[in-house]
């Protein structure tokens, strides 16, 4: 027997007729001599009432939670009692059960698989991968990805696949390995990025790339990192930045439109990196609600508050009333962001109480007027070097959204662009400038005189983020096409000619054989995915997760391997 | 200033109208004071005039090739007696040229290409790269993949990504193993195939998958291998054999229909494994032509002839007038696989005359009826063991095919499916028996009773493979899904259950809990891309290909790597 429908896709047109289903038993009842079964497939769930007499009922008789089962029935409306609206107030009267498969008692609750502990989710992830939630959010990955391949198929971009056994570069994050038996010795190296390849790809003419591509990074795995992860990698040749935002304007709001009906306004606002860490201190701010920074350098500027009177900035935003208790896990946020405190004042009709109330005096009308804080509410302080007091700041106005919530007033998705990146960023550490994108990213035509001058932490890049909720999910540049600006932006972070070459070799040649004017961008695709399906980790996005110890639960991986295996490969585990 | 067309979009209907062009120069020439760029980009290829008088000459005269240049001009008609119909008839007269870039020059011709050694093509793959063939190919690529997403995704399948790195099965082919820092001393390996990833997906419920899958073998490196290849994969839930045949018949037709417009004839043709073998002694037999051997083995049993009179199977086939060089030459394939020799004899008049043709005038009018052989023409014979025999004389009929261009007057793609492959081979070294696909490939319903019996040689499996053009570009099977017949299969191949759990523990559970009936297919991908671009080398449809000894000599990897990066995976080099 053939199913006739899957069981999300029947509808009251099919009403009276009899149908064929195939799934999980999601549950099993008996109630008044009736067996009742929710049968489940990916697309969806549906109640099957078998009866005594039926001549299904000895095969029913035999169903438990998660077996196999084949069910023929008339799909009918359930008693007038029992209907509250929608397709839930169909169900299927069983005349034939066949249960294809049986099923070990599963070890966990698939209903309150969410309350599980992960790692027993993930061990057992082909019973975790059965719960609603999940295969939701991987079907609407899916559907992500069908979007994707079909809009950039039409604009021309050209689907290629980069080497995955590649070349180390121990400049960057640490690679992961790959021991080369044939070349006994030698290692590969899992690729970080297709970067090279695809600048590679637009020197050899292809005009058009993009790919989802898996890349992998060796580093401590943080809370929601994986060791590999994937990229929508794209790139483009004879454009501009405009070229390049465009397009992938369009793009993001295809994807939307298609999969989740949802309709992007276009364009995207756009922010200078200066302009969003100053408003919002943040390179990739959460735009769903505003409670923006005001400055109040100035107001402050020589006066007698010895801590903002030559701070190089002073920011402040207007909070709601919030308790002593609550500012204080305020400020411990403030602090673990870089500032040396949170300085508050509560705002009681046209003057302020508490905190530093009684250094505002004089500033109070300006305050009000500047932050438009309410009576009772809050304002927060943070002073002292820019980008530390607007971080530490920005810190704390995410920390305001968590607590009360500011986000869901908003938009569901609010997408902009952050740009102008600096080009150069000085490493107090190292005393030395470096690349804050990489080392090939353009800088902005205008600025390129500022090379080698005092003023050169003015360079702009033409480097660019996509920010969706507060999440950078793509980054990108225009790069370098001039052998000129290249040597600039080498002697600007001390690369010797000789040391780029050590680092970059073949890809400088290739630089130097035709290159057109070309840029790109980069996405999380698992990020995206997350914020697209509503998940809280990218863990929920990926079908078969590593833990944060890099390990796959359910297939044992990694796992120690034979001494065979390791000779083959002219290697010795180290000594203690 | 922005292109207005791509070259190979520019038609007739330009004509007359000013064009702004971007690519490479491919050629230039100065003839009577002007100059000719031959401007290419990845769409086609124009001759630029450029006069002298023109604004645009100074900069035109800067060209060399493989400089990127922008060039507008007038699109307009070559005089009359230059033109030879098509769009070639076409020029462009340049009254702007801007030099975008500039260029070494390079180490080869590109339009001499195909005739420079391989290794300096890898070296500098971006310039090869830039030949059109590489990039016609490496666009059908694309457009293969976009067509494949396309179906699959319209079809209700599920893309899903499976992890890369992942644990290592020593019992399969050589993995390439990743050391991980993070648990010292152990191992992931990167995935030869994501078979049980994609039968846990069906485990989990997804019911259709798909996915472009790298796969990596760590294998010594044949002419047409790569250590990592890509490998279109899928599965799916609730289906027999014929639904993923039809399914997949549908796709591939889609496929040619979509990327070369070619309309492949529905359904297509099928043989058995038995039937493939014996009628031209291959698995994956080329039937763009026919030369199918007659069996004679009752011809000559027990006859004077005492090679064929006592052989399992005597085999002929009709090939057209050979030389005896050309004779000798077939003999030496057919002994390199497996064969005693090959016997011969010339028809003349209703006769024949050399070779073996002493002992064939009994036989010879059954043979001229059976083979059909022309005058003048050659019966080439393999007799002995059945197997060897077909496989020897398979490997002469796919010489006489290059030797005489067989192929060529055949359709330019014929695809079939060859079913019904053995579940079981005996191992004649290790005098046991053991699976033929994977121990997870279902067996015919109606052949399980044979398991553990003397005739279990002839248990078909559920399997089957996608043969175009005498390539294997597919290979799948139904897979067990009841606990009963997947232990008769270790029973079989006398895997004890402790055995089992130690290869395939966490899958063996995975199985019990729920499987539904499910089957599945991976396709070659980078092969059927080269047969559908008419290539002769899978390096030819992958971007950046290693070479036989794994390395990629553009990027040079792999490569040493610091003692440190080493120390961190808790690794040594191996002492001589």
């Amino acid at each position: 027997m053939k199913r006739t429908a899957m069981i999300g896709h029947l509808s009251p047109t099919h009403a009276g007729q009899t149908v064929t289903l195939q799934g999980w038993v999601n549950r099993r009842r008996d109630l008044g001599g009736l067996i009742f079964v929710e049968l489940r497939d990916r697309s969806g769930m549906i109640q099957v009432q078998v009866e005594p007499d039926s001549p299904a009922f000895a095969q029913a008789d035999r169903l438990r939670a998660e077996y196999v089962a084949e069910i023929e029935g008339m799909y009918q409306l359930r008693p007038e009692s029992q209907r509250k609206g929608g397709v839930a107030d169909y169900e299927v009267i069983a005349s034939r059960v066949k249960v294809l498969n049986t099923a070990k008692t599963p070890p966990f609750e698939l209903e309150k698989g969410a309350e599980v502990a992960e790692d027993i989710r993930l061990k057992y992830r082909y019973l975790d991968l059965r719960r609603p939630e999940m295969q939701r959010a991987l079907m609407l990955r899916s559907r992500a990805t069908a979007a994707v391949t079909a809009f950039l198929d039409g604009e021309g971009f050209v689907a290629v696949e980069t080497p995955m056994l590649t070349r180390s570069t121990p400049e960057g994050a640490r690679d992961f390995l790959v021991p080369s038996r044939l070349n006994p010795g030698e290692f590969y190296a899992l690729p970080q990025s297709p970067q090279l390849f695809k600048q590679l790809l637009m020197i050899a003419g292809f005009d058009r790339y993009y790919q989802l591509a898996r890349c992998f990074r060796d580093e401590d795995l943080r809370a929601d990192r994986q060791p590999d992860f994937t990229q929508l990698d794209m790139e483009m040749s004879f454009v501009e930045q405009e070229d390049v935002l465009n397009l992938q304007e369009r793009l993001l709001a295809h994807v939307f439109q298609t999969v989740l009906d949802v309709a992007l306004p276009l364009p995207f606002p756009r922010l200078s990196y200066r302009d969003a860490m100053d408003r919002y201190g943040s390179d990739k701010p959460d735009l769903r609600f505003g409670m923006e920074f005001a400055d109040v350098t100035t107001l402050f500027a020589g006066g007698e508050f010895a801590a903002f009177a030559s701070a190089e900035a002073v920011k402040v935003l207007a909070a709601p009333e919030l308790t002593r208790k609550q500012i204080d896990e305020l400020e411990r946020v403030a602090k673990q962001n870089g500032a040396k405190g949170l300085a508050w004042a509560k705002r009681s009709g046209e003057g302020f109480t508490g905190g530093i109330s009684k250094f505002l005096t004089a500033q109070a009308a300006s305050l009000l007027e500047q932050t438009g804080v309410q009576d009772g509410g809050i304002l927060l302080f943070a002073a002292g070097e820019w980008k530390r007091a607007v971080t530490a700041l920005g810190a704390v106005r995410l920390s305001l959204r968590d607590l009360f919530g500011l986000a869901s007033a908003g938009p569901q998705f609010h997408v902009s662009w952050v740009t102008d990146f600096p080009q150069l960023e000085y490493d107090e550490d190292s005393a030395t400038w470096t690349y804050m994108h990489h080392p090939f990213t353009a800088p902005h035509p205008d600025d390129v005189p500022l090379f080698g001058t005092e003023r050169q932490s003015e360079i702009r890049a033409q480097a660019y983020d996509l920010v969706l909720n507060g999440f950078e999910i793509g980054g990108g540049s225009i790069r370098i096409h001039d052998p000129a600006v290249q040597e600039q932006m080498f002697a600007a972070i001390s690369f010797t000619p000789e040391e780029a070459r050590r680092q970059f070799g073949f890809f400088l040649d290739a630089l130097e054989s035709g290159t057109p004017p070309h840029g790109g961008i980069a996405w999380g695709f698992d990020r995206l995915v997350m914020v697209m399906s509503g998940a809280t980790s990218i863990r929920e996005v990926i079908a078969f997760p590593k833990n944060n110890r890099g390990a796959d639960l359910m297939a044992q991986a990694p796992s120690f391997i034979s001494t065979a295996q390791l000779e083959e490969v002219g290697l010795e585990l180290a000594q203690e």
